[in-house]
């Protein structure tokens, strides 16, 4: 293991998490907020001295080649301490007195979650509603540049999709140098921010709302400084930009690179974006169809409802409009089903990724056209090629991996104290692995984190954590086989 | 398609099927019971008619050779005309009065689920228990000569766990001759079937009491003849009968057949019984914790009645002794686990099997250790033996298959016009998908299915057939591939 190449990885991080807090600070001193300008001072001072210490200490021993294990240590480390650096403002201003608290809500943020353990939002210090949202926005951009240009060159498993195993062409062909190509993606993502930030103030919206709601859309984070969310505006146009960018936010990325470089044949053939697309307007039309001249007066109104939240939980950003929980349970049933799925590959979306669940569902097709005629060969196409049986292998390990994290999550919500009931936990459990944020019950949309017990809420940080990082990453690190010397 | 084939298979079912009604029709003309009496007599001259018919129009045509696609025909329509026929007698004698809900409760019996439509069960005629409980046990053995035996030869799918694709020394060749094999293993069915019974009157069972519970404990299906199922009774002594004997339905039937040959080398290394037990025993451990001293005085009771439940719903047999739907969160939690696994492959026990679920663990593990040494050789291993790619390949196909009928059958419970809630609608799935019977909520023990809307219950038939066949089997037939002439 070489720890000092980490530690200076994580040096340079927790100053960029540093440098980016001069936002909030600004804000709060034009603001006022005397607290929060003191807290946000006093981190920005501590994460750059504790940057400064790990850069002097590990600079001579930079240089060596990074190995896959290193790869995993680094990530992993990476986000824990990230949202502790990141927790400081919240916990040193007051502003969320339980460290537990503003940990989670900072993991939640940095993954892009979008849980809250807060009660009352709107009425906190704009400084940190804006930092809250700011999370979403570097913790979604991080993973893209980190699943899109980083990962693959690590072999790091659950992105084998986009990396050597992949059956179409692999993402790290797109540009043979990262750099490059992490600047690139941050040129898209920050223009995509623009944009979204005109036309929400276009309608209306304030510089700090339309920039907040920009930040945990793009993110597929789902923090609203409003206590109602979205709805909060109860605006159709408002409604349909934010669906738009939802899913806009939910496409791989770089897709877009090629779409600037006029490489439209790739984006045609791209399986997974017609499959992403398909789910998004069956699920809305299908979810519509009961509430109907019930929960709302027309179809209009029906669908405006059903394809927000219809994207807001397959892109796992988790904004709401309506109480979802209270729809009709077929509508409820196709939001349930949708929190199985999850965005693209190289998006900022969370979940299982529909380019998995494509290859998985044609596989078993063709695994029955097999049966039906033994001595016949059949092959599984995702873009137009072949798909190899590694890229399958891989993928059933995932999910596997991923339902068995799901089930721990239920469990430990379940035994809490609490005495939960199952669709609470296994909601919680799929609402916080998958990055979603609201799930059913005592964690439906119109509810919060606040109510769990300590304990519970440090392991769904975890949860978080490590549906994030696509399992792997993180579990690996709980193996004897990782520490084990060769 | 060798419809003459499949036909003649059929007309020999039917008549074997109305041969067993001599058994009930007995009891009727006994208990002077001469609506039922006229029924079962009635159904019995109307199978064995065209059960003659049948064969006199497909006896000429005989000969050709089974293929895989007659096999899956011939097992689906096996199925689906053995639940009418077995239906006739409930329907005819007025016991069940609509018969929808005859062919509910037959498919339920036949498939070994356990379902009920029946709302007050003790009082109905002692023959129509009879016949009812009959049903599981006719087709719990018919299931394990299926599976055992006669699915190997035609490749059938799922049913490749015992068969080409296996791993281990495969079932066909235990005995070369199917008829040979097929008889052994219903000598054994019936050994342990006079044992359980005699050991249930031992304990002061009426031989009525006594057969109807052994046939559905070994079955794996779960009617009782009385409302409270195993409850009834509150005997630790029955309980703990009953719950070895559920445990060892759930064991691969093979493994007697060798136990019976001496061969314990095979048996001692049987990955799949190595893990089904300890995941009883583990999961009976965990459910009790949470009740010692709260809804079970001490640990004794609470081990009783957790291990009685764990058996019940890892066999996926589904008899209660207690209400589980109203233990602690985690003890619910755990049986609603354990309802994703189900018993042995080759036993009568339905759900995803354990050797599935032990065979995607590992290859996750392999998976794992293979992402931390990219360039390292790691195998998996099952029975000692190295598990073929293949093998993953077409697990993973089924585990998805089952999902998506197990997502498909809560959609359309959800979205029937009673709107029950997911957690209904989920766990109806699960019991009738896994051939289990009780869920939770709506569904739970002490409930019933009969609220059910008639295209719902319909539904489920299809599900718990489909559940019972190994999916595959039955989803084929709906595939235009499969019709489609070569």
């Amino acid at each position: 293991m070489h720890f000092a190449m980490i530690f200076s990885v994580i040096a340079v991080l927790v100053m960029v998490i540093g440098g980016f807090m001069f936002f909030p600070l600004g804000i709060a001193l034009y603001e006022g907020e005397s607290e929060q300008a003191a807290a946000f001072g006093l981190t920005i001072v501590l994460v750059i001295i504790l940057g400064l210490v790990l850069h002097l200490f590990t600079r001579k021993k930079k240089g060596k080649q990074f190995s896959a294990k290193d790869g995993f240590l680094m990530v992993t480390t990476s986000w824990v301490i990230a949202s502790a650096a990141g927790a400081l403002p919240f916990y040193l201003s007051g502003s969320i007195p339980a460290f537990t608290d503003a940990y989670f809500e900072t993991m939640s943020g940095f993954t892009t979650t979008g849980a809250s353990i807060l009660t009352e939002i709107q009425s906190l210090p704009r400084s940190i509603l804006f930092w809250r949202s700011l999370t979403h926005w570097l913790g979604g951009m991080g993973f893209v540049v980190l699943t899109v240009a980083i990962m693959p060159l690590l072999g790091i498993g659950g992105v084998k999709l986009v990396s050597a195993e992949s059956p179409g062409p692999t993402m790290d062909k797109i540009t043979p140098k990262i750099t490059h190509m992490a600047k690139l993606l941050w040129v898209i993502y920050t223009a995509m921010t623009v944009i979204e930030t005109v036309l929400l103030m276009a309608g209306g919206m304030s510089l700090f709302d339309a920039l907040t709601h920009t930040f945990g859309t793009l993110a597929t984070g789902g923090f609203s400084p409003m206590n109602a969310s979205v709805g909060h505006y109860d605006s159709a146009y408002f409604d349909i930009i934010i669906t738009v960018f939802m899913v806009l936010a939910g496409l791989n990325f770089g897709l877009y690179y090629r779409a600037m470089t006029g490489n439209f044949v790739e984006i045609k053939r791209n399986t997974e974006l017609k499959v992403y697309l398909g789910i998004f307007i069956a699920a809305t039309i299908l979810a519509a169809i009961p509430m109907v001249g019930n929960v709302y007066s027309n179809w209009g109104e029906s669908l405006r409802f059903s394809s927000f939240q219809v994207a807001s939980i397959i892109t796992t950003t988790g904004y709401a409009t309506a109480d979802f929980d209270l729809w009709p349970s077929f509508s409820k049933f196709i939001l349930f089903l949708l929190m199985f799925v999850g965005g693209c590959s190289g998006s900022t979306g969370g979940g299982i990724k529909v380019i998995r669940i494509v290859t998985l569902f044609k596989q078993s097709v063709t695994e029955m056209k097999h049966l039906t005629n033994p001595r016949g060969v059949f092959t599984t196409r995702i873009n137009g090629i072949v798909v190899k049986k590694d890229f399958v292998y891989t993928i059933t390990g995932f999910v596997l991996l991923y339902f068995m994290l799901l089930m721990v999550t239920t469990g430990v919500v379940a035994s809490s104290p609490g005495n939960y009931n199952l669709i609470t936990s296994f909601s919680t459990a799929l609402a916080t692995v998958g990055n979603i944020g609201p799930g059913f019950s005592l964690v439906g949309p119109t509810m919060n984190y606040s109510f769990f017990p300590e304990g519970v809420k440090w392991f769904l940080s975890f949860a978080m954590m490590a549906g994030r990082l696509e399992i792997y990453t993180v579990l690996i690190l709980f193996t004897p086989y990782f520490w084990r010397r060769r």
